[in-house]
């Protein structure tokens, strides 16, 4: 088990300089066309990498890549993953314990069979659009009003 | 007192995206023309300042100010100010815990009348130069190299 001071020091990390986020990702072999995926991200430098590497020991999941700009990152994702790692911060996060648990409200309203009806789909869309506003993104293209339009089309 | 897991927090806030160092800072009035400056500083946006005094209150030291940039920074400056809280963060520091340490050693060599001698002084700065290498700055312009240069000269 993680002690709680390595809880609260990893809280602060993400904090700091980390990223926890659901977004909507197309998929062609999805029924609806978007997959909810959640995410944990956490930056260094990749000179700094064994940092990642520490956080990795601490979780034992996701996994680490190098990018090309001299940046590592540790990501996990995956509802189950990112539910698990969030419960055990969210005591000691501060500036994105809102969006963790928005996030986490995602997670428990994703039907245990994986499976939801549209309206239940388009709903759970929707807190995907309101837990994004937590990010400040300006960059996100991919909304609801985008899943709509691909589901009538189709 | 501040709480274990508070301490933790902050550390890994500050490992995450804060800043320690020690700097050479040109002052007229001083007797060799650089003060020694250590500073602690945390960064946040502006509407995420409330967290920056937060952690004031855990310190009850330093001021934070809002920049032109919708950034705000919190600064604790001073070798009282600054080793009291490092010493606080020290136990769980990852990422800086070296710097910490090598700010630390600056502090405590710093003669307690505040006057060390030319050559003492001269050692100080090559101490805050070898500080420096753990932030990877390229904007650093003032050395111990400049300092000599300058008390070659007066």
């Amino acid at each position: 088990p993680v002690q709680e001071t390595v809880k609260a020091y990893i809280a602060g990390f993400l904090d700091g300089d980390g990223c926890i986020m659901a977004q909507l990702v197309k998929r062609s072999g999805y029924v609806y066309g978007y997959q909810i995926r959640t995410s944990i991200v956490f930056y260094q430098k990749t000179k700094n990498e064994s940092i990642l590497r520490w956080l990795k020991r601490q979780f034992l999941e996701g996994y680490i890549r190098q990018r090309n700009d001299e940046m590592s990152e540790y990501t996990i994702v995956g509802m189950n993953s990112v539910k698990r790692l969030l419960e055990k911060l969210l005591p000691y996060l501060r500036l994105k314990k809102k969006l963790a648990k928005a996030i986490i409200r995602i997670i428990d309203d994703w039907p245990a069979n994986g499976r939801p009806p549209l309206k239940q789909y388009l709903k759970l869309c929707l807190q995907v659009d309101a837990s994004a506003l937590y990010n400040y993104s300006k960059k996100r293209t991919i909304t609801t009003a985008v899943v709509e339009k691909y589901l009538t089309k189709n």
